[in-house]
């Protein structure tokens, strides 16, 4: 074999878009998680967890006219030895695997079919501040409920779990709309034919774009984008649906159509959809929602009907909801903000058809966990750094043996602990290694304490405390170091720190 | 825009060689990371979470097979209009991102800086029965740690760990070899001149991955390797190293060293290695590793060295252990055999080195979780399954906010329950759809228990155990299905499943 030929070195950074996460960004993650899964696990989800690569035919992805994937997903071609071999990508979001799976072992399971899941997804977009392309969202989805107490269902599960992570009620609310009813109005603004559903499919395409964009361009943006189009600042042109102005204000009507009451914005709903069969079943569809939501105290301070929550993705049919943080946060720039959306949903009839021609009602809800995470931080409501090891101090390497038995100690105690592995020769480096470990507390045996039979032990915690803001009496009555029998150390630290 | 082709349905389908983990699949293995990683933790090991895609530059040296670069993982090329482009790729172990990592954030991090992770890994390679493309990894590594302390800490660890997730003491055996005791028996064998370290690499490979096979192939097989080469059943013929026999004998005898303690087994190590540096620095490292772990209180009913242990990778650089469960198990052709390795690890001084120039000392183990919840399945010692909901019928589905109600009730009261949301039309279908779902109690309330303000109550399991067997007086004694007062429900319902 040749031998390879010397490589440069390799640059050590994550790929563009892409980050790593430390301690207690770690840990906190997977405690919210956790905290979800239990919520959805007691309304009767089910866990599923699917591999994170799927064929880009099921995600729906592929693109025929070019014979590759879309770009907004990372793909790749199967090696196959020159036969014709599948493409791979990584999954987008949770939705179309669970598609897939209610498909493929559709004779086998329950139905309807609860189940929750959780995991990264992957978007293949230009990355920007705060926008990656991994990121973790926990979904549950009901797979063959027709009915509209499905909705309602995932409507007041989404309450309890932004309560059960720690958002206060009143500090969110639940917005739910439907499709229908923008469907009903799209005919009443001339872009759907009833009769010929394909014809105007790109106007309804921006006029959903449009209005999903209203948090961010105002209406005067939305009115461009509904009318001729609009120019950005960086002079890019965005096409428009090319609506007369009468037809625009249909559809700004319906956005703007919520009113103090649920009954009021129903109301006003039905004047907007007119004589659309499919606008007022789904002004029905709402009306049942808002009222199961009701009789089981889930009230307009937590879900409202809200005509300008759109959804951006085509797929749904009915029913969507959002959840939003009505609190304000101050953004990068300084100033105050609403923090927004931080999990959608809705009901999509249609996704396992795709894979069975067969119709199968479906419906669910998708948690942006990093999003949520971002705004209990933005409210400085993280929980404290992580509690640093005992850290066990070598002062003789050839005694490395004792001080492993007294981090073994400790542990059994249920003491995090460790042994400084560094070169021992620098004691101060010792101590320095402690502190950037947030360590409570250091142990100190040499030769001489070990010849007495006892052990330094020094409170980092408390000296740090002390150093600060202590009084000559606290410092007296608790000194931050202090020496104690070898056979008391672990009972001594125990107390401490609190645990005894 | 041109409408789009109509397009095959998909085929409702895995891609190759993954596969979906459905309910008491995915929480036990949750359940199994957390115990290690609480274990990890209270060693004083940090959480580290680094993204699934890499750049295969920064994977790109340690693909497990040095014949097959790149091959080995999932890549691609980022799209970059154009421009020279990166490429990406899945991680194929959790070690590489690691490396980069502490690379990346050398001043940073704390030194020595004890991390660990958990997650899914990806390998490009050709699946069969039981073998997948995805599976977990669950690693701890210390950086910056040169003394062989922190090799016998991870030792230590992994032992612990064991325990921790169910593996008695007595059905694992933790074996530790020194790569530098092997590069002695390859002086020994003509194969390393440690004056012209690159020459005789492919020789050298080539033996590594013989004695690794010595489980699968016997030292016959392992012989044919080190030798001509191997033809194997199906008629491939795999190269040999080109030994002869004398050199044959000599690694032989370095595999086959062990003695009934390590005392025995160093000294015949001695003999073998003859005046090798660097055989002789292995060995001492081997006994200051087995003194460590024993005066700690892991003996040889848990750890020991066993030269037969060699790790197929070829970036260790000292110490190498490996985890194996010593208890049989029936494997699928219905034969009892040893379960194996379940763990491995080892030292790796140069991996952070390729991304700065400087020697990085590195030490760690990766525990294969995916293949000891298969230890633990094959042994029978399978937790029950998942409990079902509690499912509340729908007898009226005008009714349906007061069911919801009742579900609402129950999980306010710690109660896993869910109302029934398929077509309630056939009420048979609700209660097979409740066993189904393993649910323990089905609630029925129609419209002539309403009127009389109870509900019925079937307590499905233990109707199935009286099914199974139950005397005349048995039943009598606590009935099956019953009513009680709609305000006592929530009561009854937790008195029958022991949550009183």
């Amino acid at each position: 074999m040749a031998k390879p030929k010397k490589q440069p070195r390799p640059k050590a950074q994550t790929p563009k878009g892409f980050r790593d996460y430390f301690g207690a960004e770690v840990t906190r993650r997977r405690a919210m998680l956790e905290t979800i899964a239990k919520v959805y696990h007691r309304y009767g989800f089910d866990a599923l967890e699917t591999s994170a690569v799927e064929t880009v035919e099921t995600l729906g992805k592929f693109l025929p006219d070019v014979d590759r994937p879309n770009e907004g997903v990372f793909a790749w071609q199967e090696d196959d030895a020159g036969n014709a071999a599948d493409w791979l990508a990584l999954r987008y979001d949770l939705t179309a695997p669970l598609a897939r799976v209610a498909a493929q072992y559709r004779q086998d399971l329950p139905s309807p079919y609860r189940r929750y899941a959780m995991g990264p997804v992957w978007r293949n977009e230009k990355p920007g501040p705060g926008r990656f392309r991994q990121f973790y969202q926990c979904d549950a989805d009901t797979v063959g409920a027709p009915s509209v107490a499905a909705d309602a269902e995932i409507c007041a599960m989404l309450c309890d779990t932004l309560e059960a992570v720690g958002i206060a009620r009143g500090d969110y609310m639940v917005k739910i709309n439907n499709r229908k009813v923008l469907n009903g109005v799209m005919e009443m603004a001339g872009v759907l034919d009833p009769s010929d559903p394909s014809r105007f499919e790109t106007e309804r395409g921006i006029v959903l774009r449009a209005i999903d964009k209203l948090d961010r361009l105002g209406v005067a943006g939305v009115r461009a984008l509904l009318g001729e189009g609009r120019r950005d600042e960086s002079g890019d042109v965005t096409r428009g649906a090319g609506l007369d102005e009468a037809r625009i204000d249909i559809v700004i009507g319906f956005v703007e159509a919520r009113r103090g009451d649920a009954a009021e914005t129903t109301a006003r709903l039905r004047e907007l959809v007119g004589s659309s069969e499919a606008g007022r079943a789904g002004i029905d569809e709402l009306e049942t929602i808002a009222g199961l939501l009701r009789a089981q105290g889930y009230g307009p301070e937590r879900a409202e009907i809200d005509p300008a929550v759109v959804r951006g993705l085509g797929y749904y049919t009915g029913p969507v909801f959002e959840a939003e943080l009505t609190f304000e946060i101050t953004g990068e720039d300084g100033q105050a903000r609403n923090f927004g959306s931080v999990a959608g949903g809705g009901r999509y009839d249609d996704l396992v058809k795709r894979f069975t021609g067969q119709e199968v009602p479906a419906t669910g809800v998708s948690i942006g966990v990093d999003r949520l995470l971002a705004a209990l931080s933005a409210r400085g409501e993280d929980v404290a750094p992580e509690a640093g090891p005992v850290v066990i101090t070598v002062m003789d390497r050839d005694r490395m043996a004792d001080y492993q038995a007294m981090a073994s100690e400790l542990r059994a105690a249920g003491i995090r602990a460790e042994v400084y592995l560094g070169n021992p020769k620098n004691f101060g480096n010792q101590l320095k290694y402690a502190d950037r470990r947030a360590a409570p507390i250091a142990v100190i045996e040499g030769a001489e304490e070990q010849a007495r039979g006892i052990v330094q032990i020094k409170d980092l915690a408390l000296g740090a405390k002390i150093a600060q803001n202590a009084s000559v009496e606290e410092w007296k009555a608790q000194p931050a170091q202090f020496e104690c029998p070898r056979g008391e150390m672990v009972a001594q630290i125990a107390g401490r720190l609190g645990l005894e």
